[in-house]
């Protein structure tokens, strides 16, 4: 991980971080390991929790837990336990919650901000939180755990959120949730969107999936790609990296799309654009990338041939509706190996292959994606936590959304492509002039597409 | 060209370009005399020229001339014919100049900018512009043309400027002139940036090469790309198009950047990443791509192998040293066949072939990018003049480079997808209200990058 | 051609053709105008023919008529002018005929034993050969010669066949006629077939035509690749070479097969494999590639999109029914340019493209394979011409088919590695024992596939 | 695994194996625990060992174990267990060996053929093997074990070969051996290699590999292949297929060859073609392909970069220097996970990474070939045995080696195809006459290189 380990040569000896409690919820993988590492070099003391109840590799946590920070993940754990993981993660004893929250998906962001909302009604009617207001399970559970904190402290998400100097995310999900709450007024603290950083959307989302899918596909069911059919639902960054490793393995990829315009790339690629019902029945892997819900649905999964596989590799569960799946009548779950489910379906005698119980396959199934990958998005986590810690009390970052300078993004370019043998051309005064950049960039205008 | 097809359907019975007067300054082919006669059939009064001395196909520009619009434009203009054109072109005679420009690598927008400082100047102080206060051989000839034009009307410009609505410019070169006009002050009127129009700069630049270079390579050589060693300078939109081409033709590629992003793009598709110097001696064809000047040099040139080919695809000659390759002692220049020519080296008496004199080889050596592409591009620009026209009283625009709003980008898409059998996917509202977006785009934020 | 220049450098001095008169019939393009001058340079005397109405490049022709041989082609021949220009290249006057034929396709070769069967049949019967004998237009032209020969010396060809040492042939549809007159006991001297040679059946057949299908098609049309759905009947070396050009290009690519090993071989590369009839409303180029007939029947064509593009690379134009077509009740022929037409059917006033009047397309619309690929099936050809020659008198070839020994197969190769700065490692002594081979080859068994 | 599942219905019926022992010696995976269900399906007895001391997965040979077979075969055999097993595996008693072998890489061939070598020895000279006369450790072992078998019977080997009926071969090296075998005269029974039909060379060595190198080397090493440079020694079918699935995920290759037609092939994919000692010290990772020995001995992998992968996909372990890395003086071996190895040298204090020991690699670090290409391979080998079965006692078949009939290799094709929704097309009468292959198959020459 190059940039990480630049990072801890250039930075360490300042220890910019003295004195900064971090708050990390970001599969707990070796990968993330060296991360938690960084930050420490760099002064900061760190607790830390996943971001998924099965990425966490155990014995990455163990070795942090024992050398570095304090970690609540272990693989698989329930959902009743993720949370209650990603409530201990944030709370730092009597001094109040972190000063930086590191996210993924933003799931302790969501727990502050929720939390708050809850103290706050009930400090103007009384009312605690009601785990049964709401069907979704996942959200009854948060519901609990602040009901619970409530009972203790009922200024405990308060505490937290003043204390807060900013959060930095790095998934599409987690900085749309961001965005709406930058739209809706209702952002407590400054964040910095990591995710859009052109080193991590083009190169996690990108190159990532493009390795990880393949890998997780064959480490969960040896299928030969060669000669299928695939269907990727979605042709964003990840779509595009899934959809690039299918055909390069020898698959015949078809796409779903709602935007013409990634639609018209895949065309552009030579890829078929079709609707999920055109094509359910004769694909033999599908792939879900979207970041939405309901992608694929139980009537859908009816109708694929027996054995097909169907995972997720876009970001929660919900792509997949796993709760029509396991709550239709007379399915039988036959678990292969862990991860690895044939769900049979009653009426046919025939089942469909999900991965990783429709959660992210590569994680679940694989190791996620490389470490040379997760080094660029984890060099920007870095780079924003710093920029955050550092203009703490300046007043530059409002409670908004902000990307990184493009100068940074060059940055963490920069520091991997030497170890990958690449020789840069440097730009003449001359020559920089006439495209009036600076010879040391930044070398594109900020809407510029790479 | 389904996109202006579309356009025609729609637009065409309410005449919204009724007493409009359009110059155009773009390579006057049959795609371009599609998108004239788009005009006209909207109710525009069109003058044209071609901005690139040998992309004029003339079959096109006679038809034009016959049936739509006065043409200035044939293949093979000498610089003092292409600057005569361009004039020719703007001036409508006692009124003035056009309402609206389309234009593309901003010579249009150029020549009256120019033309209005000139007046500046001469109205302050009497002087009248001095083609010989400049080096530069072609702007020697604009400071020729503005100087004539001075002395018959010393407010020619001036009221060609005033009368201007605004310009549409569709290259990354006519944009930064124009970002670089905004940002000291200088821009004289309202400008579309359509280049940045993601059917725009991801489908001409990228698509659009990706066909073209070896379109051209074939028709100048007929060389065998497969096994070559090529070179390819830049790897933007263009040089990815370009880098994909020829590594999909057979070629081993080759990448020279500036850019530590673009650099690790082109590392992580395998493509070995160099500077020019290194790599010289051992490959066979050369491409630029950057849309900056002095890449490949007379002193590159002379340590190439023997029959190298040496282009240029990005976008003024000056990628090229063609002066000093015209300049250098002793040279000889034996034209193959129009557009090809080898130059020999009187040390080595080896030589190299330069394609289309060092200008843009895919409209020199072959007939450019292909309709379908261009299709994409125009319908961006009749998007964009409908625009400027519509809200010309209103003050929307001021005297600032825009881009199109993503829900015209959009549909631009999807005016060309239908034509290719792709099937798009529809959000339920309850699904566009998870992602937060509306059911009917647009599907994705300002700073996506597709 | 690298190959044909070591040729030259090595046999020349010896002049191994001394008195050798040699017959070509075989497309008169520039690249086999280097072919007949190293034919010329090695001792021979030569008379050529092309096999193709449209494939003779006129200056070509030129040339080699000035300075070299017999030339007997021009582009655009009748298919009365072809076959009296295979009968004038095959005729060297009173002595007979040539003594070795350098075919392609075999209509040399035909001719020739058509006319010993005519005679034979006159000598027993005294009947001549009826034109009206047969439906097939083309053979009532061969008949009509062969007649009006046999009218002058009814020993014409017995003493052409006298004279002949052998031929070498360089197509699939050749040497497929080789080997049914070898297995009927018909063939009347020695072949050597040069196709099957791995530098020839792999190079011209996949990387020629993965090279000239698509200048051929944007040469002819411009038409966009990327995005269509391109149809390639037949995966052989010319098909794979096709498929692979148009995936490349980024169409989407559907084959067509008889032969389920390269069906299977076509969907390990993530092609759909599917009959015509299926998809032939759907796509929009259509490219045959069988060496079979009546692969696109009129009725096909009827079925096909507007403007569709239909084109022919495998060998004679009856893969497409050319005849059917014409004869269509009602069909317009509208020629967009040459070899560029299109025809209209009367009841939709629709169209489809067809390239080369069926025949070549990559000869007829753009310059056939380029250069390097033609040096490595040449230098097979002077290779076998060679063998043929010196052991003419040996009897080491009966009237059977050969193909060319492994050696000299790899020496073929070997000739063309160099010039493209690739560098072979050598077998040390022990590890050449190991694997049974000599140090310097050949290195595989006869029946290794490559 | 479509042509077993196949092969069992066509012929479970009539139990044609019925009263045949089948000893098999092939990597004790779960496709091979097919295969052996399919030959006890048939009638078979069978008896089961590893050619490969790390790729028998311990679950499948247990299943097996229990229901159908005698299994001699764990992972992580020693060489002397190894050999052990295989002598197991042929000692079927006191009425001698089996009627049929299996084979995969000639161990079980080739223990018979030394047994009865040294059987003749004995009985000519009274003198026993003597396992010193060698240096190589494994023949040590081999002659050890004969040494055994020849005190307790010594005609033990002389009864097998009695016994047997013939061979089925898979490997390039095992049948490499037996044309060895049958040049010098000493093959003792028939050999049907299998290795050589398309559908076992051209999928099992091409696809197979493919598939499994990027899968094994993200299994042992999580490495992003993405931008990396990868030197693949070889470019036969394995190579090919290695090449491709490195250039498709983004590395950059370089191919080393000694064959001049593999190396223009190579070149013709884009791909560089150097020596090792060119390239050794700037690549990343090293395959080698080549099914020779001494490919990359310790000095080269001394100047490797500091963590370059080096695995083995060809065939032995002597490939790659093992033993002089074992051996080289102060050299430390870590090893990270089992088959992953890191190896120090004491001088850098760098080290290389190790894959299963230098064997090979996609069995040891990952599950070998995908099911789809295993059942290609075994569908063969279940047809050959059927046909020396059943023709044991007609004399079709001497002690020769023999290659599959073109039909039946078409067949294992067709019983494929249909699994991947691939639908052939039939010919005519007319066509098939056209061509001169019968309407029903086969297709192609002999001599046909796919």
């Amino acid at each position: 991980m190059p940039g990480l380990m630049s990072c801890r040569t250039e930075f360490g000896p300042s220890q910019p971080f003295k004195g900064a409690r971090i708050t990390g919820s970001l599969h707990m993988t070796i990968q993330t390991a060296v991360l938690i590492e960084t930050l420490t070099a760099l002064g900061a003391e760190v607790r830390w929790c996943s971001c998924n109840i099965f990425s966490t590799q155990d014995h990455a946590a163990a070795a942090i837990a024992r050398d570095s920070a304090a970690v609540f993940a272990w693989k698989g754990e329930t959902l009743q336990e993720y949370w209650w993981c990603t409530e201990r993660a944030l709370d730092w004893g009597p001094g109040g919650g972190p000063d930086l929250i590191v996210d993924d998906g933003g799931d302790a962001t969501l727990l502050i901000h929720e939390g708050v909302k809850a103290e706050e009604e009930f400090e103007k009617t009384g009312k605690v939180p009601d785990p049964t207001s709401t069907d979704n399970p996942e959200f009854q559970i948060v519901l609990s755990i602040i009901k619970e904190g409530l009972q203790v402290d009922p200024k405990k998400y308060h505490k937290m959120k003043d204390r807060l100097v900013g959060v930095s995310e790095e998934t599409t999900t987690g900085v749309k949730r961001l965005y709406q709450m930058q739209a809706n007024g209702t952002l407590l603290f400054p964040a910095i969107n990591v995710n859009d950083s052109v080193t991590k959307s083009k190169f996690d989302n990108l190159y990532g999936c493009r390795h990880s899918l393949p890998d997780g596909l064959m480490r969960a069911t040896d299928v030969m790609i060669a000669g299928k059919v695939a269907v990727v639902c979605g042709y964003g960054d990840v779509g595009k990296g899934c959809a690039a490793a299918m055909k390069q393995a020898g698959a015949r990829v078809i796409v779903t799309e709602i935007d013409p315009i990634c639609a018209l790339q895949a065309t552009m690629e030579g890829l078929q654009v079709r609707t999920l019902d055109d094509v359910v029945s004769e694909a033999d892997i599908f792939v879900t990338t979207t970041g939405n819900k309901d992608i694929i649905m139980v009537s859908d999964m009816r109708k694929m041939k027996n054995n097909a596989i169907v995972c997720n590799i876009g970001h929660f569960d919900n792509e997949i509706d796993m709760l029509g799946l396991e709550t239709y009548p007379g399915v039988k779950r036959i678990t292969i190996k862990p991860q690895t489910d044939r769900w049979v379906f009653p009426e046919t005698n025939t089942g469909i292959i999900i991965l990783a119980e429709g959660r992210l396959m590569n994680l679940g199934c694989a190791t996620g994606h490389p470490s040379f990958v997760m080094s660029c998005s984890f060099t920007n986590q870095v780079i924003a936590q710093l920029e955050l810690w550092k203009e703490k009390s300046s007043g530059k970052y409002k409670k908004e959304v902000y990307v990184l300078p493009k100068h940074l993004d060059e940055k963490v370019a920069a520091l991997h492509l030497e170890k990958l043998g690449a020789k840069l051309t440097k730009l003449t005064k001359d020559q920089a002039d006439y495209i009036s950049v600076p010879v040391e960039g930044p070398y594109k205008p900020a809407h510029y597409r790479y």
